[in-house]
């Protein structure tokens, strides 16, 4: 058994971007130039967008970062993101999500360039996606894909069952795993919440990518020996040894099921790593295509 | 086992636009208006553009047929596409394919307006489809859904199992079948030409959607008792009894499957009819839009 380290590929690969930016700068291009606009002061999404900055500069990417109050209307911040998708020195940008409850999210990612919609959630990137054009993946798939990838995990012709249907993670993740390339080229099987004998399809899969939010649900009887798990679960459960009070729990029962495996994510430190490291390489493509 | 008539169906619906354009007409509003693009003599593609503008004909559609020579250029039909698009006496336009080699289908198909892309092969119809937002859906996939529907076939929690991951059915229809809707609900495994145990899977389904394109492959042997199964496959075949010289072969051995069944669709007569009635309602919806 052997787990995967979504941290130490995340690194790696923040390596490769930095020098590949030095490159960029060495022949007299532009740094790539990321914003990121935050509404409101969500806790978590400060987070995340600080965790976002703070890996722009990493890899030496300039970064911008947008914050409007909760009052702003959707009419500013569209007039915001028009302003953005003209902006020549921007090659992408991102809206954190969820937006206060006034604003149409669905609204705002469409009004986004999908020329620089480095979160992969325009309708145009996700539906290049299925027809397995260039396009942006958005976070968590392409991180996936990219740890099968770094760890040389054979997926052709194998059975990967997916549980979870979410658009960010269950869909695009079926989608990029019936894709007719590596890594891809898997039976697939997308099961969710209206899924009967989930433990049966679980014990024939090959692959198993658990995204269905619900902590250590996978359990060691539902996984056959020297499975591969990808474990997208990051719920914040109570913990009192801990200085935030909380500890992250993925959908594995990760103790159990980790024996019988052949590989293996941790949560934290699996997939969690490898979205920052999305979206900076979403960045990066950007940036390429633009100059 | 009950045989799914597409030809039925598709006159009942045809009978069900007509009406609605007749409402149309009678609140004084203009009627539907689909028109065409066919570049070439190919003779499956004239025979389909002659069979759409004839059912538009039949149901009070206005139809517009715009024929080029196959030396037309890239230039030329890009330029009748951007004219289509600003023409607002045209709810909605497709451009029959296969287009010759020395056009790229893929820029044809994103000049178009996706707003009058009643065809839903645009990335922005693919992605809004997929994320489960009101688009209009390719063809076959949305005649398959509305078949279900008519025969009230329950597909909530069902097993799925599509063959084929073509761009045009297999991908779609399986990203309609794990929608949170009816129908869909279901649990969705795609198989294609890498899937090993296909016939173990098959045995599982309690649909099965073949869409590979391979005469009679799906057999009695690869069928549970009980299974719903509906048959994309339209090969032709040589045949000295038929006046053309060929018959239409579905992927499904019929005769020995539909015994096993409780519903099954035949070739031809099953989805076949479904699909030019799909492009009408699209182009029905696509004309409400604009109203």
């Amino acid at each position: 058994m052997e787990i995967i380290d979504g941290k130490k590929v995340a690194d790696q690969i923040k390596s490769e971007i930095a020098a590949e930016v030095e490159k960029m700068v060495a022949e007299g291009k532009k740094r790539p130039h990321l914003a990121v606009i935050i509404v409101g002061h969500d806790g978590g999404s400060e987070t995340y967008v600080a965790h976002k900055v703070k890996s722009c500069a990493q890899v030496g990417f300039t970064s911008t970062k947008i914050a409007f109050e909760d009052t702003v209307t959707e009419t500013e911040l569209l007039e915001k993101i028009n302003e953005l998708n003209n902006d020549t020195d921007i090659d992408g940008f991102i809206v954190q999500l969820p937006l206060p409850k006034h604003i149409d999210e669905q609204k705002v990612i469409e009004a986004i360039d999908y020329r620089k919609d480095v979160d992969g959630f325009h309708p145009v990137n996700v539906g290049r996606m299925s027809i397995g054009l260039p396009c942006f993946v958005s976070a968590t798939p392409s991180g996936i894909i990219e740890l099968l990838r770094r760890y040389e995990i054979p997926t052709q012709g194998k059975h990967c069952v997916v549980i979870g249907r979410s658009n960010i993670v269950g869909k695009p993740i079926a989608n990029l795993m019936m894709q007719k390339t590596y890594p891809g080229d898997a039976t697939v099987t997308v099961c969710h919440s209206r899924t009967r004998n989930l433990k049966e399809i679980c014990l024939s899969a090959d692959i198993i990518i658990a995204a269905l939010g619900s902590p250590a649900f996978l359990k060691e009887d539902m996984v056959k020996e020297g499975a591969v798990i990808i474990d997208v679960g990051t719920t914040r459960i109570p913990c009192s040894t801990t200085k935030s009070g909380f500890r992250l729990c993925g959908d594995v029962d990760f103790e159990h099921v980790a024996p019988k495996c052949s590989y293996i994510t941790p949560v934290p430190g699996g997939v969690g790593p490898m979205t920052i490291v999305s979206l900076l390489r979403n960045t990066l493509q950007a940036a390429r295509q633009r100059q």
